[in-house]
């Protein structure tokens, strides 16, 4: 169920639709569009009367929503959501492309440090790194934790990019969420419906891995999950399927990009090193996914790769993730979009040399 | 690493090395078998010091393990892992097949006691109801949540069949643990890591159900997590994998289950249920799983399919269940197997009839 | 379109309408039932004049069928299509389980008789071997060809079994149909359609192997071709397919074979050998393909196989083979089913010892 | 086995050599480079005496090559293989990229026409469409056969394109082999070995599509086996696999490009039609597969796409393709390609104009 609301409806108006569904048992979504405000409704297992809601002043229209995905929906949204990030000009979902690089896990400082500095140069406005490790075997490293969330603290200090950091999870949630400024759920949690609910009641963006053999609507449904705990700002992800292809470790499905940014108004990142598996082939997955219309690209860079604990053969050298900007900047503007640099970044790291 | 004690090795010996294993700061897992009892070592990041173990009394060699999962292997315990449930005569893993049925979801007393006499008459031991469903939709039927777990009690004290439910999450998981016999751990939740260490640190067996997109190996280094936290009754599930095929909702992959039984010791059970997504294929399926040598079968049965809040295109009939469980016991026999029967519980069923 | 004899039509009826169905430019499929003919009809593009056949004596209804495929239907030809071998009281699709076995490839003529003799004597009643081998590489041993034909029909003189191999070209075609009793054609070939037509103006029965990421309905349809060129006895074949899934080399899709019976008349044989890849593997899916309901078995045996020339790994042992005609006639009588024997094939092989 | 040349060895020591494989029984295959001239020799089952090469005059070195795949590989030949087209400074392989565009099936004359007309104007070289199409059902449409083939021949005079058309099976093949420029050989027919060997019999360079179901290794031994039979013009296609996604038809799988590369000096093509299946995903793919890499694309093209007799669904309207041209023309320049564009084409289309 949907409500759309006058082009002028005034923000009390909004108040007061919302008031009268929760006063009816049901939640509340209001999602404003460029041209309108338009009101999701969730938690009706039945019928609702219409007539209560289309009579309230500013209300245009009740519409009913047949499509399991709602509140993800362009039907629902029809414009781009776009996220901002408090006390910065950082975008991500408009014209601006949202690069994140750094390690797979926050090792040691030193190494988090020598990373961040060379991605802050190379421009990345997100730093990554892993405080929670999923590991396949419990006897691999699990990463630092806490400690890690710290350093990645420093890190934003440091050198003013944001920080996005995988949440694994109730207990980790809730530290990431104090962190970090974006929240990842990763690939083999895309169904761990209670974190996805938790992640909802978060209020900082969620970024959401398509699971190994997840199809698009699921990927939009456990979007759903998060949004519909009132969390509207999630930020989807390709990061490779699994197929039957073994010339490289997971099957980029680039093709998930465009047929997500039909169906939704979230954005849509791609994840070249988990995506292949390989370092020689994220150059071009990186390029590739730009040219096909991303909205920006998540990448593992670290600054010794032979030495990484955990995912080395597909983490970039610095030079290379350089390297991978100056052509994804180059691709953007064709594709109508742009890479804004990390200028403060970038200084900080050429005035404070890490002693390596 | 492992610790093969001699065949007359005493308990206190094997307390001892375990004692000696924990003084070096690492945890030890002792495994008996038929023959002898071998512990293995996790928690080793580096180098052991062999001689602190091989020279202690009882031992008769230290070997190093490479395989990346450990108590799971049949290199560490050769025997087959055989459960016992306590107070009753009842085995998995043995001789005997397990056999679990029940709805999808347990949705009012009445339909989870007319479905649990039914399958109780036909000779179940196991009965299963979801208690917490994992839905892709938010909006879809969740569970009943703990009232169904009390129903399931009731259910087990009426019948006599021992509760297998799934926990989906932390919280989930302490009531599942106090109500039911057997935790299930859910295809969606293979890889959620926290969950299975959470597992295995509780006393009950634990259903684990094969991921949709996960290979032997990730199945079996699921289990190595839970057996990682001390719990060593692991019960393996294959449901149907995830490929192009769609004649079914799932492709069931049966090979996995003389592959798994030649690498570990734990039994492995088949859901024709979820493995197919027909009613009118679980019946083949069911045959097949049984004479390709499975532990046992769980099966979704209900009984008025079309009036099930979930999955009732795959439930069988409460007649098509007893039909099963006459071929099930035919194979059984021609692959040295046994189908016990549930005596009790079919005395339950018939003296205590359900107003319906 | 379909045009429905009534039960007592006879022969000349029958006979008129098919010419009636020429004269209008179109093609007539008769196809028997137990109750009454069906009389197929492809080769319109466009609208058919109704009132030209349903006016014809001996005709009941004219229907429209609109699925793709027509003559493999159940909706054409209700009744399990059973393929009489000429000569002898050998069937396939009836009660009796078509039971093939043999090398990969013919290599000598005494390894294919000591073979012959060995699965005559466990009771296999259908000889294979292949003449023409479908390589990876182009390098690798093709196949004896013509020899290799001409030693497979002394072994049907040997033993009284019938021989099925592969054709794998036009050339190959027509000599394997003079040579054989059934013509293979192979998975990599499911979707050859040129040699699918050219296999269905034979007259000999053909075993269709399930392509390797083929649907159920594209198999069907592949089964169409040849059955739109007259040649109405077709034998479906499931041999694994293409997943993620590594532990074995393909994976069996057994419910295929419920589905197929279900949506089609013509009978449905399991290939285990390919279908897992594993010598190990090969008895239990054996057992489970006969549990399931399919109507045959086609099975890799090869009296040296670390010798084969070719997918040695997945050929059984002679004895292995024999286990595996005792648990399927065990597994057969459950199911309704029965494995005949092969009365002949044991005595040449008891009275004519090949001089190895 | 491999015979490396001097960098200066003249043609005559070339020939020499070739003449001295033969005399032993085997098949040379000189493939030149930029620095010197490698003989890749096949046919050899057991050992070959070196010195009787290696002593030769203009030998280098005498290598044993184990990879299965030989003369596809780098190992062999280093440099890219640049296919040139007679009377023309057509190139495929070097700087400039292939770009094959047409509909998929010649429907009508006027059709061809008009279509070839517009992807001419657009700036293609090559121009596409089906005279012999492999349909799942033997009732649909197959193609025009030889009347197409003469349709695509006009075209190529009426507008200076190069004519690109599939063989289905080997009469097929003799026919395109005399009509058109590049002979495809399809997805189905990748393990079609027999055409495969015809096809490496012919002179004119193969564009041979990966199979749906191929791993980069299979698609490698089929180009091997249409080298081994002495055609090297070979061009590789990727066009989708299958796999469990459904948002697209295929999933396109553009990590193969860079993979091709790497291990093969073939070019490598893109098909980003077929590789969706929906038009509205085509441009997209289009500029990531040049951003990635592609040494070309090829796509379908229809004047009237509602109404085209196959494929309709993915085909693009003439001005999505001018549009997708001209962005592709952009990103080439990025990843150092470029467009050469049809002058002549141009022109003829001005000129000539069709009566619609």
């Amino acid at each position: 169920m949907l409500v759309v609301m006058k082009s002028h409806a005034t923000a009390e108006q909004i108040a007061a639709v919302c008031a009268q569904i929760e006063r009816l048992g049901l939640r509340p979504h209001p999602l404003p569009g460029a041209q309108r405000t338009a009101i999701g409704i969730t938690g009706n297992q039945g019928e609702i009367d219409h007539s209560s809601l289309s009579e309230l002043s500013g209300v245009t229209d009740v519409i009913r929503v047949s499509k399991p995905y709602k509140l993800v929906s362009r039907y629902v949204k029809e414009d781009d959501t776009i996220i901002h990030f408090p006390g910065t000009d950082i975008t991500v979902g408009g014209r601006d492309l949202m690069i994140i690089a750094g390690p797979c896990s926050v090792e040691t400082r030193e190494q988090a440090y020598r990373t961040a500095d060379a991605v802050a140069s190379a421009g990345a406005q997100f730093f990554r790194g892993g405080a929670y490790k999923p590991r396949t075997s419990p006897y691999a490293f699990q990463g630092l934790g806490e400690e890690a969330l710290l350093i990645l603290s420093e890190i934003r200090e440091r050198t003013g990019m944001r920080i996005v950091t995988e949440a694994i999870d109730q207990d980790a949630l809730d530290l990431v969420a104090d962190y970090a400024d974006v929240i990842q759920i990763g690939a083999r949690n895309m169904q761990n419906y209670s974190l996805l609910r938790a992640a909802g009641r978060k209020r900082k963006p969620v970024l959401l891995k398509r699971g190994m053999s997840a199809t698009l609507e699921e990927l939009l449904m456990a979007a759903e999950y998060i949004m519909s705990e009132g969390n509207y700002e999630v930020i989807l992800c390709e990061r490779g399927i699994r197929t039957f292809a073994d010339h490289t470790r997971n099957t980029l499905d680039l093709s998930v990009v465009p047929a997500a940014q039909q169906l939704s108004h979230l954005p849509i990142v791609v994840d070249p090193s988990h995506g292949t598996g390989k370092r020689d082939k994220v150059l071009s997955m990186a390029r590739a996914a730009v040219a096909c219309g991303a909205d920006g690209l998540i990448v593992e860079v670290h600054d010794q790769p032979d030495r990484a604990l955990s995912d080395g053969a597909q983490s970039l050298y610095p030079e290379q993730f350089a390297q991978l900007m100056r052509e994804a900047r180059q691709i953007a503007a064709i594709v109508g979009r742009s890479l804004p640099g990390n200028a403060r970044g970038q200084v900080a790291a050429q005035e404070e040399p890490v002693n390596a």
